[in-house]
């Protein structure tokens, strides 16, 4: 056969809803030589990892680990775990990941009740409480940071309503996790999920979750077997806690990322990366109000690092897309299920939360809007952005 | 938080049931810039990806492809899309892979039917005859290279007797694919599975999978939906085909490095590389035989890549893998299960399977079953290891 030719890659600024920019020292850790899943080296980095995602997570739980598989799989792992047949679970749905969670759970044989809002809104107390009393749910699900609108869900207030109703609480926090404050043991979260492409700076491939003591409560006195053997968290805590009994081989190089991924995190300090998110994310909005561009999301409710944004009437949404990506390199996101065509996802996770893509973005856009005939103030959107940096003490 | 120390891996011979040694190509594969995994780029990767795992596998299986987790989730993933409720599943089990098998069967649903033979020992027609005469099965599970007892289980006949009772073959190749023929077509195997870290050269992480035309008339009649969302193949196919429609977020870098690996690979040649395999086995087998060491697995069906052996009368398993890995830096695999204690795991496997690793670890053993007072004539294993590697052309 014809051997494929050599690895190649070509050089991104990645401003999608993920994968997001690599930082360069998270790169370098994937090419560290590989050790064996049970090396004595192995399993203290597995300690630290832990350590770091629990702090990541603001959680004492126990069990906290990485998934061997993406954040599509952390909420599998999350729902199977906690799902057995005929057990009832209410999903929210607002977006496509509000969507694929209620498709999750019915394949574990969930009875799932769908509690809908619509796309780019978010849940409030009253949305719930009706649902929640009649339905009586064992567990609810909701995503926090809804990747398809951009739309930041409040967890706290329906936290205590989930409770009230003696359910379970299950959150993905695949696109929040890092960007924004997520506080698992202070709002009470039994199940959480997240990913490691989005603002953790690190390639996708592992899914970082945790467990309450009560969730755990609850999976050791399922009566049938998890539904998924590699998703089992019974297995895996055995391989993370303290008994290291073999259960798969664990995605040592993924492993090296997300860990000094987490350093990188905590070096910089939690709360000045969730102020790092906000500043390029408000410096981002100045420049596209500039440009006549209006966020999806509901006011007041808008992710910092995922901002999800309608396409101006008139613009060709392909060709801006493709004029990024091969122009300037850089890639944004489209719309996806109700918002396709009608919207950009423009992310600002991790390591591309940063003055330099920001203005860089907006530079771009500017010339090709107004090669599309956009009309705007040139040089407008920059300006507007660069006014928000200078205004910092 | 104390931030955790700076990565530093110690530098590992990886001798074990896998990860193996990984080429120091794919290592540096794996830390090229990430796109995304809708980049034009990704996607021509992709194809290149495809090709090569059907020629690696010896199939024009259209839906061949690698599940975005570890071996594990590749066997999984060829379980929960042939199985559904209530269907006979027969799985072979004579190691503990067969008895992982079993498990995730069960999970997914089916009824399941052991066939089981003593560790070591393999599988002959007859001994599956009166069974799938009995049992009438919708698919028969066997794996090829049992990584737990170094067992290799011939595939063809078996093959042809499943088929005759009209059944699918299901076949884990996590240790096999790349270290001994896979034949699929010529096989006629139906759903088939592997693993990056093995004879792959490549880090954990990716489950190479492929299924014959007749598995998906299989999986396009199910009358029930996947149990599992993330390894649901009718979706992944969507995204690994022209539709290109998204599913979860690949795990580009990881994918870079099984490029890499698959170049590799058929950049050496698919004969060359299972004569490299079969060599240095051999030159191992001879060493090992001087030092009055014996193989656990059946004669006339021992793997090359995996060598299971048993532990002399006296010899301190755990002191000697401790050793081996803090003196020498090499890893070599004990004992799981029924082998616990009595099997050490020598694997030979892709980047592993060279004669500077035969030696190493001939004269490293040497040392420590000396030093053990185990009673052989030293500078006897690694002789008989270099007559072998004298005697070729």
């Amino acid at each position: 056969m014809t051997v494929a030719p050599p690895l190649n890659p070509p050089v991104r600024t990645l401003m999608g809803p993920g994968p997001s920019d690599i930082h360069p020292r998270v790169l370098e850790a994937l090419g560290k030589n590989t050790v064996g899943h049970l090396d004595p080296y192995y399993l203290s980095l597995m300690d630290d990892v832990q350590r770091m995602l629990r702090e990541l997570f603001r959680t004492q739980n126990e069990l906290t680990m990485a998934i061997s598989a993406t954040g599509s799989a952390g909420m599998e792992a999350t729902v199977v775990n906690l799902i057995e047949p005929d057990d009832k679970m209410v999903v929210c749905v607002n977006g496509v990941f509000g969507g694929r969670m209620a498709d999750v759970a019915e394949r574990a044989g969930a009875k799932v009740v769908r509690a809908e809002r619509p796309w780019g809104e978010v849940f409030n107390v009253e949305d719930l409480r009706s649902v929640l009393a009649k339905e009586r749910p064992k567990v609810v699900g909701i995503v926090m940071a809804e990747t398809s609108t951009g739309a930041s869900q409040p967890i706290e207030e329906i936290s205590k309503l989930v409770h009230e109703h003696d359910a379970l609480l299950l959150v993905d926090a695949v696109t929040s996790l890092g960007g924004i404050p997520v506080e698992v043991d202070g709002w009470q979260i039994d199940a959480i999920y997240s990913g490691s492409q989005k603002c953790l700076s690190c390639p996708p491939g592992l899914a970082p979750i945790s467990f309450s003591p009560r969730a755990m409560e609850v999976i050791k006195s399922r009566k049938t077997k998890v539904r998924s053997w590699y998703l089992d968290v019974s297995m895996l805590a055995s391989y993370w806690g303290s008994d290291r009994a073999y259960h798969h081989t664990a995605p040592i190089n993924m492993s090296y990322g997300l860990y000094e991924a987490l350093r990188l995190i905590h070096g910089e300090g939690l709360e000045n990366c969730y102020a790092r998110h906000q500043l390029n994310h408000v410096a981002l909005a100045s420049g596209l109000e500039q440009l006549g561009i209006l966020y999806a999301a509901q006011e007041g409710h808008r992710l910092p690092m995922l901002n999800a944004v309608k396409i101006p009437d008139g613009i060709d949404d392909a060709q801006i897309r493709r004029e990024l990506l091969q122009r300037f390199g850089i890639e944004i996101g489209g719309g996806l299920g109700a918002f396709k065509g009608k919207v950009w996802r423009i992310g600002l996770m991790g390591y591309a939360a940063r003055s330099g893509n920001v203005l860089l973005f907006l530079g771009a856009l500017e010339q090709l809007l107004a090669e599309q005939g956009h009309k705007f103030q040139h040089g407008a959107g920059v300006a507007a952005a660069n006014a928000v940096y200078l205004d910092q003490p």
